[in-house]
């Protein structure tokens, strides 16, 4: 079972639901992102600064953890993300490098 | 520029527009459902056997083929579809691979 935050344990990850997690352009563009940063960065979810409201914003936030890309925790009056990559290369080997390379064609 | 089919070149594929295509239960089955078939088989459209009506499916296999990840030909009064997995297996190294492992695992 999920932890009490929702997040899957990697056996618990679906392609499926990962692959439509990712299929959103905020989505996708916030996975990017945080491929960018130095692996186990955190990223308060405001920072993505998307150019939706807050509530969709917490939305978009809880596809992406319950899918399992990302880790979510509270700190203070924010949240922050992790991209959980090592869960994700174990068990989807090869997913997050796809991304990284798209990233770096399009920079 | 896509031929006039509406099949892109390898670079012209986009990452996200596969994972967009791919998002879908029915496609993503589809997708899968070719993997298990020999390499260059050709399926009918209508082999699937889709829970929709006929339009969409159509619409469904437009995206595929406008994504890239099928080929579509005409044979008659019908259309087929092939896997591009040589085209995929180049452009998004470890794709097809992940989907495949999926498809094992349900198996």
């Amino acid at each position: 079972m999920p932890d009490e935050d929702g997040h899957p344990s990697p056996e618990e990850m679906s392609l499926p639901a990962v692959l439509n997690a990712l299929s959103d352009p905020l989505r996708y563009a916030v996975v990017s992102e945080l491929l960018g940063e130095p692996a186990g960065a955190e990223r308060t979810c405001a920072s993505f600064d998307l150019p939706v409201s807050k509530s969709t914003t917490t939305h978009h936030f809880r596809i992406l953890r319950e899918a399992g890309l990302v880790r979510q925790v509270d700190r203070g009056n924010s949240r922050a993300a992790t991209l959980r990559r090592a869960d994700l290369d174990l068990r989807f080997p090869g997913l997050l490098d796809l991304i990284a390379a798209d990233r770096r064609t399009r920079a």
